[in-house]
């Protein structure tokens, strides 16, 4: 029989080129975080359905590819109307870490410092540059209330983008900082009713793509106050080029606690004192984070070079505890991995090919026992000096063949004929 | 809501200890299969269920998860009756990498050095040590019908061992040698039928266990030839310790072909001539390995401290071309990864715990602005020295802090106290 040769609708395969920039950008990430005293963790693919559709987020359960019911079971549930599943494939990898937690606290470090990488599946509607499999990357701090959770995870992922990036034009990146509870203090100061907040945010969120008028026209077509978006939106023309403190001290009127803005100076001091030059840290009221479940503060990646942001996360203080049953402070940040690799695989085609320092050794058929036994000996002697050797039958065309072997890496290419 | 805790049945979660060793692991086959020239490709967890049941194995048919259709497809399944999945997890790499190599041939090396790591998941009955995901790692050469596929993959494998083993009880190895034409060659010399050669080989398979006299006693219930057995097992008694030719020079009135005994002198004395102290290559004609799709030369390494095999394959030049529609020759091995962390996890637990070189930063709470930017100036400054190095919050009991952390390979843990 044949097989049907494309993978299945959304997934691909990797070929060696790209093979290549990934097993380097997973590299780069373990030896960085690895560095910082994170711990790699790994949890299957398949979860229990129940866990994966009991959450709030109903617009992810559309995603969920369901895994069946097998024998007895199976026939089972067809029989009474049963749910056919009994597990799916995980859409993130936070509610698989909230597991792992609350499974094996006690035998874990406390804090947590965990790293996970690993694909994750959902069944969205195909499209360019988006796949139904693709590679998460997740680093959250469990069990520190501490801004030291902050500056390691923020300081962690800028030496991680430097290692990626140092020397090409992707190099430059600028972390945003802001705090969940500065940016409903400004809401509120401005006079948003607090029960519509989300929406301001999602409103505010659209800022650097419609501008201040877009906003503001959004926000009076959705019912709001027209002098309440004048009034907010003003607040992001103050000055904030000193500390945070000095920008927020006049929401103290509307109740924000003076310990949070001190936080995020603090957070922006420390990650200064330990950063690439190619590194930039601001202040950024305007940043929102889409996810509700944030608590404290937030802080989103963008490469200077591209329009888009490449890590983004922040302070969830809630969500571990609500799925493992007891309180967690937790804080965390997710890698864009797909995007570095695409940002990876721009770069290597715009770089000039270099000859390789492969060496292929091309034996011609017919060869007898003793030249074949010097063959694979010089081979063992050349990979012990660290090269990269492969033996290979010489082919007819072997003009052609050894053009190819350039192009592969092999820089050496040497012709071994029969006597 | 809170959890199920546990991961799904048969599967595990893997904790940083045994991350660790896994991610050893992987950068240690990585590394060696690299220098032989292996390119690593990978293809995704979820394949057609067409490709997965079409194949003539009933039996890994069984052991499919399968995955649900979505949508108005699934209605339109359940209403007719139709087959309700689309799609399911892979049970092996074979079938994926035939797939791959069949949809992208032209744009691959030829010949073709793969190396495929990653999970596969089969709904066996979960037990000891046997999980319903597990990682595979198969190496494998496409389009290569000379014995130099087969001695890369044996000295790439030789080495790899070494790599992960020397210096420890695991260090010393056999690999073991034979040929499927050699195995028939032999079964039809002493009498057998060779519409049931599968099942003399299946019996002679368990000579290890039950010895010569269980394996004749076997075959005489299965109603062979008791004169036949006792001729066949006779053969392994013959004088191996010269060259496999000299071995099988009575064969070639059963229509042995001399090239072959000759290739396999040729595949060990080439190894040889390439390998580390601590292997062994011996021609084994009792070797058989299970499946029916090897054509040519097949082999397994067994470690000398340990009963079971931990890598095998061997020639399989028929089955890639069934899939993919052209005949292609092929060779590889598959590495028994979830036995070497077993081993390497046994290693690690008799090892004497040596202080680690990490470094713990503990630090107090309610430090000022200026002590925490020294913290992390520190910390960025060992981190530049090549150090791993956690900044965390000091906990009251400090005492059981290091203790733990001492215990985590943070060998030097220093307390900062604010002013």
């Amino acid at each position: 029989m044949k097989l049907i040769k494309t993978p299945v609708k959304g997934m691909n395969d990797v070929l060696p080129r790209e093979e290549r920039l990934r097993g380097k950008a997973l590299a780069a990430i373990r030896e960085t975080y690895a560095a910082f005293g994170f711990d790699e963790v790994e949890t299957p693919a398949v979860e229990h359905i129940e866990n994966l559709t009991g959450k709030e987020g109903g617009e992810n359960e559309k995603l969920i590819f369901r895994v069946m019911k097998r024998g007895a079971e199976l026939q089972r549930a067809i029989e009474k109307g049963d749910e056919l599943a009994d597990s799916g494939l995980r859409y993130d990898l936070t509610l698989p870490l909230a597991r792992l937690y609350a499974a094996n606290k006690d035998s874990l470090p406390a804090p947590f410092k965990a790293l996970q990488m690993g694909p994750v599946w959902r069944a969205d509607r195909p499209q360019k540059g988006r796949f139904r499999q693709f590679t998460q990357c997740d680093i959250d701090i469990l069990g520190d209330a501490s801004c030291l959770a902050e500056i390691e995870l923020i300081s962690a992922t800028s030496l991680m983008l430097t290692k990626l990036f140092a020397g090409t034009e992707a190099e430059k990146f600028t972390v945003h900082v802001n705090d969940r509870r500065i940016l409903r203090a400004m809401a509120l100061y401005a006079g948003f009713p607090e029960e519509r907040l989300d929406l301001v945010f999602i409103l505010l969120d659209k800022l650097d793509k419609v501008g201040k008028e877009g906003v503001k026209e959004e926000m009076v077509r959705e019912g709001f106050d027209g002098a309440a978006a004048d009034k907010y939106l003003a607040l992001f023309d103050r000055e904030r080029s000193g500390s945070v403190a000095d920008f927020c001290a006049f929401l103290s009127e509307s109740g924000l606690d003076g310990a949070i803005p001190e936080t995020l100076d603090t957070i922006l001091a420390c990650v200064k004192a330990a950063a690439p030059a190619t590194a930039t840290f601001v202040f950024d009221p305007t940043l929102v984070r889409g996810m509700g479940y944030y608590t404290g503060p937030i802080f989103e990646v963008t490469l200077d070079a591209y329009s888009f942001s490449i890590a983004g996360g922040g302070r969830y203080d809630k969500m571990i505890g609500r799925f493992a049953g007891q309180d967690t402070p937790a804080c965390g940040f997710s890698i864009g991995f797909e995007r570095i690799i695409t940002i990876l695989g721009d770069m290597a085609q715009k770089q000039a090919a270099t000859p390789g320092d492969g060496v292929a050794l091309l034996v011609e058929a017919g060869a007898d026992g003793a030249l074949m036994r010097k063959v694979f000996a010089d081979a063992a002697a050349l990979r012990a000096q660290g090269k990269r050797v492969t033996v290979l039958p010489l082919k007819k065309n072997a003009k052609f063949q050894i053009d190819v072997l350039m192009e592969e890496g092999y820089g050496d290419v040497r012709r071994i004929y029969k006597d």
